[in-house]
């Protein structure tokens, strides 16, 4: 359970708002992408990242030599977002348009990954979180490789979900209205594996 | 064309960056969500919100008495960021897996829209980016809606896109492992429409 504070608290809709582990946890766990924000001399930066969860951790990794992860690994304040958008609301007044989605703004700092063992374990934990079972069949990355790349390990602090979802809600004296009202669904979808140009002939898309 | 300065200049993978208006444009119009960063006494915030691009400025909304929305138009400085993830890209090896992803990073300036006749402009501006067509058929919003929203006004100063498309790129040493490469495609899409349980009888969606 996240503690709630100045910072992690949900001021508008507070029924939307949600700050136990599990609820936090799945969000994070359904996405592939964050949103990372740090701030460098008053700028703030926003850049998205792979990531992957681990316990109230996100491993994050990029280049050695990343400005972005040099910045992200010196233990400043870090804020970690990932958001799922699952439908457009359409309500009979423009005014209650809205989006159902599902949203987790994390907060916490990040160290960077010095132990070789953590590194390639974090690693693992982020290919497997983009394309599960994948480092069951592909070659597991060198002592070399690991050390070419830079991992971060954010530590969740505080963190917040929210969540809108159901049909539109219209004011009651909208509802004679002749307009449609519902919600479009939307999800994001893995489509048929493409082969690689280059690819061995034989060998099959597991 | 945005000018290339310390904020916006892609340092890694220098030629996945572009820095022309049309490329960005075009990420930022394909966009429902984007994530907006801020920074309030040190702390970093990324709040997902909604929005639409006019020109060289994108609308943002909320609550009038949102913490959010009263700190982002009071003229601090704001990176917001736009990411469509397009694919897992499996390598042979676990050291080469990537995301195929086109992202905009845009840094500026917000300020509040007082002006009603922008407001409203805005709203629709908005409403129609995220439901196309909807602002023909839903009940416009009163003056009184429109006062009871707020708008902030993001003014682009600098942006950059970043872009990875297509196969995975092995080592040569990995080219003859018995391991499946490619990509698998991810798309963003809208299902039937579910209309509203209490929609009136007879109506249907155009």
């Amino acid at each position: 359970m996240s503690e709630i504070t100045s910072r992690n608290r949900i001021h508008r809709h507070k029924d939307r708002g949600h700050y136990d582990d599990p609820t936090i946890y799945e969000i994070l766990d359904q996405g592939k992408i964050c949103h990372v924000g740090f701030t460098v001399e008053a700028q703030p930066f926003v850049i998205p990242m792979a990531y992957a969860r681990h316990g109230n951790a996100l491993y994050l990794h990029g280049a050695p030599n990343s400005r972005l992860l040099k910045q992200l690994g010196s233990g400043i304040p870090v804020c970690v977002t990932v958001t799922h958008l699952d439908g457009l609301v359409l309500a009979r007044s423009t005014f209650h348009h809205s989006l159902n989605f599902r949203s987790v703004v994390a907060f916490g700092t990040a160290r960077h990954v010095e132990d070789l063992a953590e590194k390639h374990q974090a690693l693992i934990t982020i290919t497997e979180h983009l394309a599960p079972g994948r480092t069951r069949v592909a070659r597991a990355a060198t002592d070399e490789e690991a050390k070419a790349t830079s991992v971060v390990r954010f530590e969740i602090e505080e963190a917040s979900a929210k969540a809108r979802s159901g049909p539109p809600i219209d004011s009651p004296k909208d509802m004679q209205l002749d307009v449609w009202a519902g919600v479009i669904p939307i999800a994001v979808e893995e489509h048929e594996p493409q082969p690689a140009p280059d690819l061995k002939p034989g060998i099959s898309y597991a």
